[in-house]
């Protein structure tokens, strides 16, 4: 826990002096006065958040954790949980829908094995941090211990770092689990204190009657578990996963090192929601990929105070929208890095 | 007059054999049905589109065609006329908005002076068709005759049949000139026939007076020169203008030669009602590429019945809202082509 608490400590707030000087310049590139509309917000932030006055993203990456999920004997996803180890190959030979998006905006994908079910292949483009065969079954008793829960995170942080040392610009968080949208609805519940229902969707793609059954697992596990929603550790362990704690600790580590961190769906969120209960200050650092259509990500948004940006109809997870994501903050910085400035460019100012 | 409906005449509905082949393509890549949303609407329509089961989208072209308006003699925008021609300049030497977003999607900019109130400096990238120095001042008669609304067109034709000799997979739709908010607005109501204070918005900033006298001003030009929203050449010539003359002309090309056609904002969006006013089809072809913050362009997008892709808060033009819209085009066809299948990849499918 020491570990955590000292990267905690190093979240700082953005930086402002530089996010005024960033506004100027903005202000005098040449188009009207913020006609760029959110761009011209995600230039700021990236500026606010890297210290810097023309940051440049180069390094993008993406990390996908893996885990699997014991409340999965409840029947609460529409595939087989064998799936989960069978996605991680697809991962690696580049044939997921995320391998594609990160390779259409130029971003290398961190495949990390937190908590498959079962020993895969040997792959040195695997990455393993394996804490366990998977999570429990929450509707028994707690996903998984304490000292798991602790585990998970400081795994995450570990991955952040080995790869902040290869060169890291801004991330995109990204993950695969079968049932881990279930997990994802039990903290979202838990940390907002939102009714489940409201924040608990068909997944993959529950029929009705699937969906209602999701929902009296998710109640079940709360009820057994007592997950307290001012520890954010203990909901963790009672109702998470193990690749979710894995990226509530990159995205602690990343706000850290003062890397932007563009959050992908519900999953994500939920990883970032854990995050800024552990350290609120965390916000600062966090781009919003995409709003999912888990009714529980947008109840997230709100609660942590983010807003998407962009609005797809996504719902695959892997770290897609925030690829998309990362793609767009590209696009602010270069807007205020390349474009040409009323005087460089001997265009006139609006009349006053 | 021949040739535009010679050209119009080559328009015709989507290719729905193939749309069938790419939905069940879509249905068996290794993600749960329909998760990627309207990334996999897009690149359904663009097989469609193209009739081809496996586009590329590599020749991606945004055309950015510049014209005066002599309504600006009405002081309806907030900055001076001078600005449209030193634009052009810019536009070259590519440090306006849509030279670095075209640069970060790897597509060309295609710089026309359609009507810049000067002559400019002679320059090989700028490809001149020059209607006139300008329009007229709506407010007092027609903006241009009705033969130069059809040279307009045509001149967009010619655009448009050169750059494809040149290789164009996929084209966005720009423009610049100062007062060309004001003009969309009074083409907007007149097609549209909503009142000219739902579909007219500050442009490039004016106040809250401002916008009064710009409501008032396109009221007038409606009043006195009557255009007629049965003829859409009507509307273009008596409250139109060149660049959206042009861009009609580029939209009607690309749709005959099945080219996907990715529109931009407001100014384009005015463009695109005139193209669909003179051939309904040309629907079938367009991807609006975000929602602009000016209020006519919801009007026109739910007339024509389009949804855009992007809600930024985007009001620039030039064509940058349509170059991050290609972004996601691409991002559509290579999540098509290039996703694994749950056959190839070993994955299994949904429990039934």
């Amino acid at each position: 826990m020491d570990y955590i608490k000292k990267v905690c400590d190093d979240i700082s707030g953005l930086n402002s002096v530089i996010m005024k000087k960033t506004q100027a310049r903005l202000d005098n590139l040449t188009k009207p006065r913020g006609s760029l509309g959110r761009l011209e917000d995600l230039a700021k932030q990236i500026c606010g958040i890297t210290g810097k006055e023309s940051p440049i993203l180069r390094n993008k990456v993406i990390f996908t954790l893996i885990g699997d999920h014991g409340v999965t004997n409840e029947g609460v996803s529409a595939y087989p949980k064998e799936v989960t180890a069978q996605m991680v190959y697809n991962f690696l030979s580049g044939g997921a829908g995320i391998n594609v998006l990160a390779r259409h905006i130029g971003a290398r994908v961190v495949v990390v094995d937190m908590a498959v079910a079962v020993d895969l292949k040997a792959d040195k483009r695997l990455v393993v941090k394996k804490i366990n065969y998977g999570t429990k079954n929450m509707a028994e008793g707690p996903a998984m211990s304490r000292q798991e829960a602790i585990k998970s995170i400081r795994a995450g942080m570990e991955i952040f770092a080995d790869e902040f040392s290869r060169g890291i610009d801004i991330i995109g968080t990204g993950e695969m689990g079968i049932g881990n949208t279930t997990a994802s609805s039990a903290i979202t519940a838990s940390l907002t204190k939102m009714p489940v229902e409201a924040v608990t969707g068909r997944g993959t793609g529950l029929s009705d009657e699937g969906l209602k059954h999701k929902i009296s697992i998710i109640k079940k596990s709360i009820l057994i578990n007592k997950p307290d929603p001012y520890d954010p550790i203990d909901v963790l362990s009672k109702v998470g996963g193990f690749e979710i704690g894995g990226l509530t600790g990159i995205i602690l580590s990343a706000a850290s090192k003062k890397i932007p961190i563009v959050i992908d769906g519900f999953i994500s969120g939920a990883a970032a929601l854990l995050a800024f209960h552990i350290k609120p200050a965390v916000k600062n650092y966090l781009i919003a990929g995409h709003n999912s259509k888990e009714p529980g990500h947008k109840v997230i948004l709100r609660h942590i105070g983010l807003k998407p940006l962009l609005d797809l109809g996504l719902r695959l997870g892997e770290g897609t929208g925030a690829a998309l994501g990362i793609f767009l903050a590209e696009a602010a910085v270069r807007i205020l890095t390349e474009m040409s400035t009323f005087d460089s460019a001997n265009v006139s100012k609006e009349v006053k």
